[in-house]
């Protein structure tokens, strides 16, 4: 990156008269004033950088990009997030990206500009090459809900696969005789690791059909619409696992319609932990340590930003089974 | 405010070596680090009052003050504002003030110092000389979900005595005989409106007793709590408005255990409008537009940080009747 001095030097201008012109505190001729801006654009020369420089280096202002705060699971990692900023003396910038790559790589260009310190992530579009292309400008990235093992990429995950096995395995323990999976969006890892974690538990059974697998958008409707697809498919179906708890809350409306009585006739289980209370009954869940993960996320980012040594760059958190009247034993 | 001149008069030394100084990008004595080291905290000089006007005097970033993000009435404004904030070029930094004077005073004061430029704020707590003293420093602020009127404060805001009073009259015109509330906290002056709405539409009825309002915190739990209170004291209430949609969820939890059907026995009707469908049955509601009050925020701020003349102060926006499964007619 270019300095004020190497603006001097091309210009022919000293360091003096090129702090007036950008601070505009005295005289600056024509002539000087454009030599300058010529030499500006020439070097791609960005007052920010001594913006930067000025203010000591660090801006203790991080930024947080998630897919949409308006899923319920981004708000807590928000909090938390902004929670352990504020203690740790940063502000917080909110990005959301609506997993829109083009959306994405222009925050994360204004973000650069501005001389952010770190950036905590949570997004299934990006690539490594755009943490790296962050890591060369020196902005530490923490990734969440999301991991590339054999990478250098510092990241926060839970074992979505374990996590899904759990969820059908409390439903077998409940007695279920057959157990539909409503499933994410294929394209998203925690969704499909989800499903693998379901087949896991499930492909053994005599009772096992592919068909028992149907598909939501993680929305609270794709989960209305998949639970009826599902029970026109298979009435005999006595438990349901749903991808998360949004599509729950979906599968349970449309079970409160068709008169199927939960958790007498059928056990419903969900997976993330938002707020449960709200539903009825009380939804049962795989839950996620949410806030811990948003706290942990900007934890190491301060480490990072510090340039303290992390002990390790994967960071696994456990899920734990919370189970809810959804499909309490009679 | 000082300025890098300023400095250089009181040490004594050229704009040149304060600025070599500053950008570390040569040789300055230690003698003459010495003297513009006082002289910077002499005058109280702050390099980010230089990186500013460097940087073109404006920092394109904007604040977001919230009581908490894990209310779901702010998610949906954080969305918003930083949709609109997106657009028009600034960032968006959130934080959480947890209804806590100290802790938003303290927010104030680091964003004063990021020299931000512009504020969204939703607090019952803070005072309109908070909001003069940063008018005073050149910040603006947009107040929403309140409003002070006989100020110069720019608010967005609803009528919520008008709201509470279109609750109220929905459950009688479905045909309710007794009616009860479930109050927010009565400090708020949107859960006391509300409240006040109810007693315009009911006060004069002859069944009306005040023991038919019951007060909740403006969570599932509280409205639970509320509900069970209510149907203590009254076992013939037949229709319940609820302060904010939580509360009415947790009474609608609280109805289900106690067998009592909605809507055929008892009809519900809460207040927000967040995302009605996750609940069974699907609330009805008043809602606010919360979309549109966050996106309105952050245009009214961006014109006033433009210096753009804004027609007036205050800004009521509308609410909107929402039937849903809860209240509908038999």
């Amino acid at each position: 990156m270019s300095t004020i001095r190497d603006v001097s030097k091309l210009a022919g201008v000293s360091v003096a008269t090129i702090s007036r012109f950008l601070n505009q505190s005295g005289y600056v001729s024509k002539e000087a004033e454009e030599t300058i801006l010529a030499a500006i654009q020439k070097l791609n020369y960005k007052p920010n950088n001594i913006a930067r420089s000025l203010a000591g280096k660090k801006t203790s202002t991080i930024a947080l990009l998630v897919p949409d705060i308006l899923n319920p699971f981004f708000p807590e990692i928000a909090r938390a997030a902004e929670d352990a900023a504020s203690r740790l003396g940063y502000t917080l910038i909110l990005c959301n990206t609506d997993h829109n790559p083009d959306k994405e790589r222009n925050y994360i260009d204004v973000l650069i500009n501005k001389r952010i310190d770190g950036i905590i992530i949570s997004s299934y579009t990006i690539r490594p090459e755009q943490i790296y292309a962050l890591e060369a400008e020196n902005i530490p990235v923490v990734v969440i809900d999301n991991a590339w093992h054999d990478t250098s990429i510092v990241s926060i995950s839970t074992d979505n696969r374990a996590g899904g096995q759990m969820a059908a395995q409390h439903l077998l323990e409940c007695g279920c005789r057959k157990i539909g999976h409503i499933c994410g969006p294929y394209h998203i890892a925690a969704a499909k690791d989800r499903m693998l974690g379901y087949e896991d538990a499930c492909s053994q059974q005599e009772w096992f059909t592919p068909s028992l697998m149907v598909y939501g958008d993680f929305s609270v409707s794709g989960g209305y619409h998949a639970m009826r697809e599902l029970y026109d498919k298979h009435p005999d179906v006595d438990g349901v696992f749903a991808g998360n708890d949004l599509m729950a809350a979906g599968a349970m409306k449309a079970l409160h319609e068709l008169g199927v009585r939960i958790p007498d006739q059928m056990k419903v289980i969900g997976y993330d932990g938002i707020q449960m209370d709200m539903f009825s009954p009380a939804l049962s869940t795989i839950a996620q340590p949410i806030y811990s993960i948003g706290e942990l996320a900007m934890t190491y980012l301060d480490q990072m930003i510090k340039e303290k040594p992390l002990e390790k760059k994967s960071y696994p958190i456990d899920v734990q089974l919370i189970v809810n009247a959804s499909s309490r034993l009679p």
